[in-house]
């Protein structure tokens, strides 16, 4: 069995998985249902920001200050905008080539390509692959700023937002509404002109923010990563909120919630397949027939259409 | 009732249920199977392009053209970029004076608020309402270029795109996938420097587009819509449309597809509904902490979800 060998360890069976995963093949229900057991306890750790603001380098040199913690590390390059293309952004060989051959260390690009819940229901899966091979820490990285970034983001227990002087990303961050998902901002390539100015922006943002007593007040740190300067910085901030959210019952909440949407996204994926299968029988075109006629309004059509959906 | 106030020709009454139609409210089903006996026969045409090409002005003209005919015509103003704010674009009052005073002419501008299913199944609905009241033709204007725009023209019978010179338009309707959506292309301020340049480009474009016999080509009309010019053009292109889809029975399919989505989308919507107030009841929360704990995998959990919708 696959998942018993992505168990062994099997860097292989772990591709195959992931990509199973992300074609949505039919084969994932009861993969899922052999990984459920060994998943739960992975910490799960977003990081994003705007292409050029360093993303690629600050993971490669986040793995390695993981591996020397002694944990196990999984990253998933995740392409939000590009949803058809296989592979993402960059090739899994040419991506952090310095973890090639570390076999505690998991490095994949993805793509929700056919997947029914979109990335937001395969991103979780592939999450659970990784930990089912024993990572104990996830990043997902990943590429551009908008609402899918935000809801890629979203999937981690903490959220790293990355930053770079002179790119007016504070102000992107604010409209995209990074600012709400953020627990640790990177200001990274510190050593540049503007660092500071993007520092102040940055912390002048969050003291903005009403926050009640107990709440998470975002961390702001500077990093140099192409020198792997303030990386240990950006591992202490993270635990720093690790140790946030276990305190405040927040972990469970966010996963819980995670988990919610996660059910939702999959039970309306095979929804839409199964009128997807309507459609080519007689159920669904007949109901539009009669809808384009005028014979029947579509908000009936759509009832027998949901009647229709609890028979299988 | 409503819809009988309508179908009597009351501007408020129009007016009030298609705000009933943009909010989704509870009644909407009833009101859609008052209204379905009086719909399927209006012509739908479809207006968009970028901001500045001139949207306004040559709908406001084509309006006049289709009174002088004697039709009875309803615009739809929608703006699929924001989906909260009601009115949209321009308040119904400053857009299109000249009709104001004509009883013959509805003008609205919608959003897609609360309905369940977005404006995708919003418009449909109000294009019912405003042949309920006795339009012949109803003209939805759509502002902006992306993947909503797309979706809504795909909502008419005829899709007009509107160009202007050197605004680099015919490239951008290619990567917006407008060219594959639009029936007659409307070169507008054709007495603008570019105009030539523009026509030929749009022109050649078309020409590499693979077409079978019988399949209908692209059309392309020149105007100045400020000056009135060239809207003779554009109606007299729209009606070779019109007569070349139902000649193809290509009306009767757009319309069956079109209805078909619009089930879809309503069903959609009403199961995401459903979903949420399981959320608040305990079945979602409960599966979902299952999942977070690793004691249940999210495809069981979903098919659990499910069977659950399904009764009720």
């Amino acid at each position: 069995m696959l998942v018993e060998r992505a168990r062994e360890g099997d860097a292989r069976a772990v591709a195959r998985l992931i990509t199973l995963v992300e074609s949505g093949d039919e084969v994932l229900p009861e993969l899922a249902a052999a990984l459920a057991p060994h998943t739960g306890r992975a910490r799960v750790v977003g990081l994003t920001g705007s292409p050029g603001v360093g993303k690629s380098t600050t993971t490669n040199e986040l793995v390695r200050a993981l591996r020397a913690q002694g944990h196990r590390v999984g990253v998933l390059a995740v392409d939000p905008s590009s949803p058809y293309t296989g592979g993402a952004i960059l090739g899994d060989r040419v991506r952090m080539q310095d973890h090639a051959t570390d076999p505690g260390v998991y490095i994949r690009s993805m793509s929700s390509r056919g997947h029914l819940g979109g990335l937001s229901a395969a991103t979780p899966q592939a999450v659970r692959v990784l930990e089912g091979a024993g990572c104990d820490v996830v990043l997902i990285e990943t590429v551009g700023v908008g609402q899918a970034e935000v809801e890629v983001a979203s999937l981690a227990d903490t959220t790293l937002v990355l930053l770079a002087p002179g790119m007016g990303d504070a102000i992107q961050a604010v409209k995209a509404g990074i600012l709400e998902i953020a627990d640790v901002f990177v200001v990274n390539k510190a050593d540049r002109d503007g660092a500071d100015a993007t520092y102040r922006d940055i912390q002048g943002m969050i003291g903005l923010g009403e926050r009640g007593p107990g709440e998470w007040r975002p961390q702001v740190v500077r990093a140099v990563a192409a020198r792997g300067e303030g990386i240990d910085d950006i591992v202490t901030a993270v635990d720093k909120h690790g140790g946030w959210l276990v305190e405040h019952g927040e972990l469970r909440r966010r996963r819980e919630a995670r988990a919610a949407a996660e059910i939702e996204a999959i039970a309306l994926g095979v929804l839409r397949a199964r009128m997807g299968s309507l459609r080519e029988g007689t159920g669904l075109a007949a109901l539009a027939g009669r809808v384009a006629a005028g014979q029947l309004d579509p908000y009936a059509a759509a009832r027998q259409l949901l009647d229709d959906l609890a028979v299988d």
